[in-house]
């Protein structure tokens, strides 16, 4: 009853305070500045050599005294983009559900401010100097990377868990992730400059499991599906976020790129969206009865992003990313038309948003593509830069093996590998977890229901306003004579009654 | 009677018209382009030492001929997020009200639209350099600060004014607001990097002294704020202003910032706003029944922003950001739940969006947080930025008897008392102008209500529409003849009745 | 038939997929990356003579080996703020009608994205180098350009075509562009820094000439235009759309201009377009019954954009720049309220969005402005920077008859006959080819009709979904001993029945 919902509000409510004072001792414990965001006499003398951005680029060339300036030059407009694609991005994306709007914004704004903090925490512990973590616009923008995997994840059980279900996932997914990933890049040295392996790939198949584990009944009862439906307006509102995705999403392929390998992302990803939007179109002509799938056009389009997102940086030429963006749309479509079905009747699957159609295989297509081409990666293509985008090939100190193309794909495969493993491990366990009563499993009618958390607007039937206004209207000529002593002329004031 | 309302809509017109074409002399007369856009060789030769941006930071550094276009570079992006937060943030922010969408979208657009022009002139008045003022990008910049603060007051007032006592209010206000926050950068030489009092607590105070004085028995009247309603719809749309003015918020507070202290003023306001937000769903579920009130997550999410906006680019460290937010995310709650009653039934000031809970307090508060920051302020905190964070700390020619921080701490303070002072005052006082019935009241019956002054679209019921298709039906065969002369076939066409 | 839609939107997925076949062939064939995005190494010697941006301002003055990082910095932000316009902007702007949502944005969407690539490989192909032509960030803002005029002309034929015709139109139309620009610029030398010109007027024009020749009897049937009707939802998502124009127009005026002019272009256009707003909403309430009309407020805000377009980095002055923006307010209103009737009654010529009010006048505009603000050019005004602003005027060895700034005026005039010659002449051509039965032409009923080729959601009435959730309900104590294993103890659960 509605006494049991505002009871496992207020549980929640108290939960979540706990948590953001255990995160306010922990910043206070082991946060600061970084170098950048210091004054320039509390840097240590070797700072220069630690410092990011341009200056990756320009460190070679110049001694110049280090320009703190510099990060926000490099960083912050992309920054905001990427910014832009979690909070109006995931959160309008999600409002396709006619009853469920303020819960897909409101708990994706939630989620995204709680784990953006706990992502900076579990990051910064793998990466203490001395006791201490830093913080500068990268760290930002990495825990808004992190945010987008507990995102996608979001939409895979979207509309059924309650808020303190969707806390406790975020909160172990971003602890796995976080290790997941410094694995891959410290260990396993892969390239995944967009994240489509350790940010698309491990949230969308931590959502799967997640979801699977979490199956009942409900899930496939008759009717449930119909639960989803959309109407026009909050399909447009949807297109809000498809769209803003879909135009930012080369600075989120391209800002964790080296300076001068930018560019080259940009326009990889640029075209990959493009040819993918055209390919969902078709898809969406071909296997929907010849009609267009708003479901398509809001998720499918966006796939080509992150096929693109491990090669972004790399030579796959303007073609290559064409070809890639359409096998991505094509792919995604398949997956809203032939698959999701399957994965929800035979493996008892649910997938609210369908993640697995545009984060899931694409995000595997993507691995894959790396892997090729790594494998086929040669200094004659890449010249000066060769070693730029593929440290790893480099003989140097730290890398006394340096490894060839060949190995490089492999280890990009092992990368897919491990993260998938991880992702459906730790998923299926986060799920079983999340099966406990004292995380108030949300009860069969509430599901896709704004109603059971949300307060709901008031409805006012038009002849209570009418009333209401003609209240206002009854008494005031003597109200004006009070509201505007300088006159003692009253307004007269009829309405049209087509109101 | 509507025609009432269309006349008063005339005289607005023309009273708009005027001021338009005041502007336009006033511009011709006074604005020149500044150095950064003017060539080179109109520049005097001190030029350099009065460009904006980069430059403060490779001044020390750099003897390059000046480059104008490193002001682009600096302002430009941050410059553009503000623009949003003015026109989407704020213009979204206060659709919420069902039947007043027009008029907050377009009264916002059009007060923004007129207030950046007067500001801009209303700013060069006090900054004439032999008889013209100069205007570059952060002359725009500061143009936008103060629309911020007349939306602010809009939010106040809104759906109880006239269009024409809006722009009587947003004139008056611009006026004295330039010249308070003047005095207090000049001579009280306040920090308020984000603009929290001059800005945001002169917008609250002004507006909420001005409704004080507007106040009317219809205010109190039985079901008056039901006509504030909202829907779930209405509530989507607010949305998109509050999550735009979220991520954008960093750039409002670190934009005016030293270069070197931009990237901390970023900072420290994502991690204000990421607590911030937690502790409106805390205080959510905690004031309203155990469930989400979307008044709070549209409103309570951004107090976090403007407690920090008086020292973002000081030395508060992340978890003292964390910790500002999340009290200010309280303190707006507080104000949503228990206090904005209290002003509204004992005060009789009627505040339509709750801006004392997102502006007027969480303001207070940063001044009090930057009074306290200052007080503690040291050199071997800030070292060789010190005296770029504080410099009226700092010796020098211009300023012979620098301040303690303490004796900062107590300016802080003063300027927080004037500027309550003379926004409650100055507001008290448009507000007994508006009440001269030449402005034209509104009458009470038309409050909250765009029929007043927008033309509403026409109701088109669907049969209407099916007859209207029919038409078109009837004689298509005909009319495919006539319009595809190079084949007679004609394309027989049946509307699936479930339309 | 539903049949016949359902065949021509598979017949359109067939058309769409051939051309993107050949997209990708001929980007294999002809694209490369530009020496941006390329290695260092791969770079001819001369190549830092031809890179673009920062360089133009600094090549003076540095000797610095060419940062491929620069170009990102230059141009970025603004790219993104331009393709914010195109796709949120000009899609949302288009949404105003109730039932031509998602058409709106959807074939804005694609169209845009399928345009982009087929702009890229016209402008290719007019800059060849050795069989090749090269990609950077500049081409992308050059194809999103592109896609401006035909979303242009997009709104000029809204809602009257089948996707089959909207794509051979904007096929051609680009085509056609993308030449008249080339002879424009390089033989005309016609300064259109804002593309008023060569995107507003041409696409303006293009659109209209086609919809007078597409025209058909059903266009004058009784009611037709009651089809266009809107509603308080769909116009204030139409409002998200003319706010980001609006917002991001100094982008798009001043992203092509060089560096060191690209200030002056951002403050003319924020000052053009603060007063356009401004005569928008006294236009609105002379013109349209004392009261304010969304269609004026969505559409002519933004003309004061276009007539600045073309001056938009020359010296007009800020007062200029606010007389130019007033103008083309009242002019766009004038058209709205005046001139529309007449071109549909008696030319037969039906604008659906009113472009020729928003893009035709004010490019026409544009374009004399430019006219006279270039016969006027003096070097006192200009300095040093005359040349960089008229470069036709200086005496090179590529340009050894230099014009004067009367000649250059009367090529700017030519610029503006040739276009809307081409504009007129290819646009009526189109429109003939459209009629062609082959492409589908629409069924009258079915204009301003998602339904003809998008699926539409269902219709869940409440009871049914009531029906549905009671099924959950009834069972949902097994499922609770099914989904929570560890805790035999049911949920009690009861919904509000004010659902």
């Amino acid at each position: 009853m509605a006494h049991d919902e505002a009871a496992s509000g207020k549980k929640f409510a108290f939960v979540l305070l706990a948590f953001q004072v255990v995160f306010i001792v922990l910043f206070g414990v082991f946060a600061e500045y970084h170098w950048d965001a210091k004054p320039q006499s509390h840097r240590p003398a070797d700072a220069n050599g630690l410092v990011k951005g341009v200056r990756q680029a320009d460190a070679a060339k110049s001694d110049a005294p280090y320009n703190p300036d510099y990060a926000m030059k490099d960083f912050y407009p992309m920054f905001q983009d990427v910014h832009v694609m979690m909070f109006i991005g995931f959160g309008y994306l999600m409002t396709f559900l006619r009853k469920y709007g303020y819960s897909s914004l409101g708990i994706n704004f939630l989620l995204a401010a709680f784990v953006i903090q706990w992502a900076t925490l579990m990051r910064g512990f793998l990466h203490m100097h001395d006791g201490k973590f830093m913080i500068d616009l990268t760290t930002l923008l990495t825990a808004d990377f992190g945010a987008a995997a507990i995102l996608i994840t979001f939409g895979a059980v979207l509309g059924k868990l309650s808020p303190l279900q969707y806390l406790i996932m975020a909160l172990i997914e971003v602890s796995v992730l976080e290790v997941n990933e410094w694995v891959g890049v410290k260990i396993f040295k892969t390239l995944d400059v967009g994240g489509s392996i350790f940010v698309h790939v491990f949230g969308a198949y931590f959502g799967l499991a997640c979801s699977r584990v979490l199956s009942r009944w409900e899930y496939s009862a008759n009717g449930f599906n119909t639960l989803k439906y959309t109407t026009k307006t909050t399909d447009l509102f949807s297109m809000v976020g498809t769209i803003f995705l879909w135009m930012f999403w080369p600075s989120f392929n391209s800002v964790m790129a080296p300076a001068e390998l930018q560019q080259r992302a940009v326009i990889n990803t640029y075209f990959a969206l493009a040819s993918c939007c055209v390919a969902t179109f078709i898809c969406s002509f071909l296997f929907h009865h010849g009609k267009i799938s708003m479901e398509m056009v809001q998720n499918a389009t966006l796939a080509g992003g992150v096929a693109i997102g491990s090669t972004a940086d790399m030579v796959v030429n303007p073609y290559g990313a064409l070809i890639i963006g359409f096998g991505a749309g094509v792919l995604s479509c398949v997956g809203i038309r032939f698959i999701n079905g399957i994965l929800e009747s035979k493996l008892k699957v649910h997938d609210t948003c369908g993640v697995n159609n545009l984060h899931g295989m694409p995000g595997i297509l993507a691995a894959l593509i790396s892997a090729v081409v790594c494998a086929t990666a040669s200094e004659s293509v890449y010249g000066s830069s060769y070693y730029k985008v593929f440290p790893s090939l480099e003989k140097t100190e730290e890398n006394e093996n340096p490894r060839t193309p060949l190995l490089q794909a492999a280890w990009q495969l092992s990368a897919l590998g491990m993260t998938l493993g991880v992702a459906l491990l730790s998923g299926a366990l986060t799920g079983s977890v999340l099966r406990l009563k004292i995380f108030d499993p949300l009860p069969g009618p509430a599901m896709f229901d704004d109603e059971a958390y949300f307060a709901m607007p008031e409805d006012v039937p038009p002849e209570q306003e009418r009333e209401i206004r003609n209240r206002l209207q009854s008494a005031s000529r003597s109200s004006y004579e009070l509201a505007v002593p300088l006159s003692g002329k009253p307004i007269a004031f009829t309405r049209n009654n087509e109101d």
